[in-house]
């Protein structure tokens, strides 16, 4: 079967490999719709960041060349005789965290912050980039069956920023900044309207993001090469927003969504960095402010395909280009990092 | 009268000046103790920093040479007759926080994080260094009969202690580590130790300050500049305290203090900074960690002062000097630069 495989930075591969098999306690899924994250541009960009290279992961025991691709829908085509709750045609999502199940944080449930956390799709065991893709039973989630596989592709991408809300203080009424308006930046901004945000601000450079983001829930956008967007939300919101979250991972942006907020304000990083920030502690401690980190999900995929398939989450619109496998690099990692204009590119390996 | 007033960095001078007279919402206070606090150092050495130097403070008008001390305890001499909640002989000590009263915080009851926040002591109105200083009613909390003045001195900083853990997450039984045990530092630990805490890690180079921080509370004293803290705390812990409290103000230790913390764990800022820091925003991510600040303390002396005078607080336990008010510069704040086997330094104005 074609796979799209990392084999190193900026080093992506459509190949043949083997088709996997069911084991006890898996099912095989034929991979329908695949949406490429902002991981994966990372990993392609300057990885390995999540993909192990020099040591096996430790859940996978898989080193590069991997299968790549973490938000995908597909059908269930096979079913290991030990798994009960699902059958062959099930449409399902996969919720593509593998965790140890004994430490720390996965005995608190925190399977999200497991030490041994990896990603199907980023961590060896195949992939959403793929053809067909064995995967656990605990990762399967069913979809209903007014649920397109685009909407179910971007399931994961949306349990993210429900997660970050979740995990917020928001509460009904709060306003809200958002600094980046990418896919996650705009699932963002809908999970804060979804959790009754009084006006939501989208700070985005691309003037196609920046209308996505009014069309999604923002009622104010700025861009930051043009205005200062700390002044422009304190003037506004006359002292500032409750709630900032910082989906660019852009050092300097860290400061302007700590102070883009009003004292006693909470700022909530979503992205993942690659280098250190500066921050000044008293931006903290004379408001006291508050910074938290919040990393994918846990125990939320069920909610969000209800609200996907309610229409409260707007997911498919995301969409900008549908693209089948063989065109992932040029057509998909390439364009995504070419054109600022792109939102999300979902994948057909079929 | 004899007062010591900051006229510029390492120029404090004690001089005579003239007797403050009350005049309407007022009382006049004969200053029993005053304690030498780091923010005071901190405007000794580097200052201002809350100081008014070029510009007169909102609140009080006043530019420096102002008159120093924000700690302090003290009797009723004399009360414009609009008081009528103090009389001559009450017993007091002094919340020296001015505000406005009408901004966005003031009306939330934030006092602490008024725009136009000021200190009795440090921006002007008067303070504790200082024979006689007339304050707002509102500044004025009578203490018990079985409690004394040098106890009343320690009411402030034990306040600021008392904030920073309430304001925190701790819940009882929690793990606990303290960076820093100075004045704050140990108070922070009482605090912790009063709130459940069920182990406590002190952080501190000084040898003397590790001893007050055992005899405090603090199961564990930790001297980095032998030992790596972090992996110590992680080993000892099994993964690390679920709150850490940054008590120094030096840009690496608030990194150590984030990753002492378990995943989900809180880390306060409690100091005041003199420049940015580095931090890395993965450490907060990849852990789901928060990191605050709090600043000063608000609605909480009452309970301060019934915790110092039913001994749930130490707090005279950490008075390591005495002196007069004209012994204030060598013998309390070169002391304070100079021997790091102080803790609290209390002046005698009268």
């Amino acid at each position: 079967m074609k796979a799209a495989r990392w084999h190193g930075p900026q080093d992506i591969r459509v190949e043949n490999i083997e088709e996997p098999k069911t084991h006890p306690g898996t099912v095989k899924v034929k991979v329908e719709w695949a949406g490429i994250c902002g991981s994966d541009l990372h990993e392609y960009l300057g990885g390995p960041i999540f993909i192990p290279r020099d040591n096996p992961h430790p859940l996978t025991n898989e080193t590069a060349p991997i299968v790549m691709g973490h938000e995908f829908s597909g059908k269930v085509v096979e079913v290991d005789p030990t798994v009960t709750s699902f059958q062959v045609g099930d449409r399902v999502c996969i919720e593509p965290i593998y965790a140890c199940g004994k430490c720390f944080s996965c005995r608190r449930g925190h399977y999200n912050l497991c030490v041994h956390l990896g990603f199907h799709g980023l961590s060896g065991g195949g992939g959403g980039f793929s053809e067909f893709t064995v995967v656990p039973e605990y990762m399967v989630h069913k979809l209903p069956d007014n649920m397109t596989f685009e909407q179910g592709a971007l399931v994961e991408p949306a349990a993210v920023a429900l997660h970050a809300v979740r995990q917020s203080r928001l509460k009904a009424g709060d306003k809200v900044a958002v600094f980046g308006a990418g896919p996650i930046g705009l699932l963002v901004i809908q999970a804060a309207k979804l959790a009754g945000a009084s006006q939501i601000f989208a700070v985005e450079i691309s003037e196609q993001r920046q209308a996505f983001a009014l069309s999604v829930g923002a009622a104010h956008v700025i861009d930051p090469s043009q205005t200062d967007a700390v002044q422009e939300i304190q003037q506004v919101t006359g002292g500032g927003v409750d709630i900032a979250f910082e989906v660019t991972g852009v050092p300097a942006v860290l400061t302007q969504a700590i102070n883009s907020t009003a004292l006693n304000g909470e700022t909530v990083i979503v992205s993942i960095w690659e280098k250190p920030a500066e921050i000044h502690p008293n931006d903290l401690v004379l408001g006291e402010r508050t910074v938290m980190g919040i990393l994918a999900y846990r125990h939320i995929f069920p909610e969000v395909i209800q609200l996907i398939a309610n229409k409260q989450f707007k997911a498919e619109e995301l969409i900008t280009k549908k693209i089948s496998l063989d065109q992932i690099v040029k057509e998909g990692f390439e364009a995504l990092v070419k054109q600022k204009s792109q939102v999300k590119i979902v994948v057909q390996p079929n």
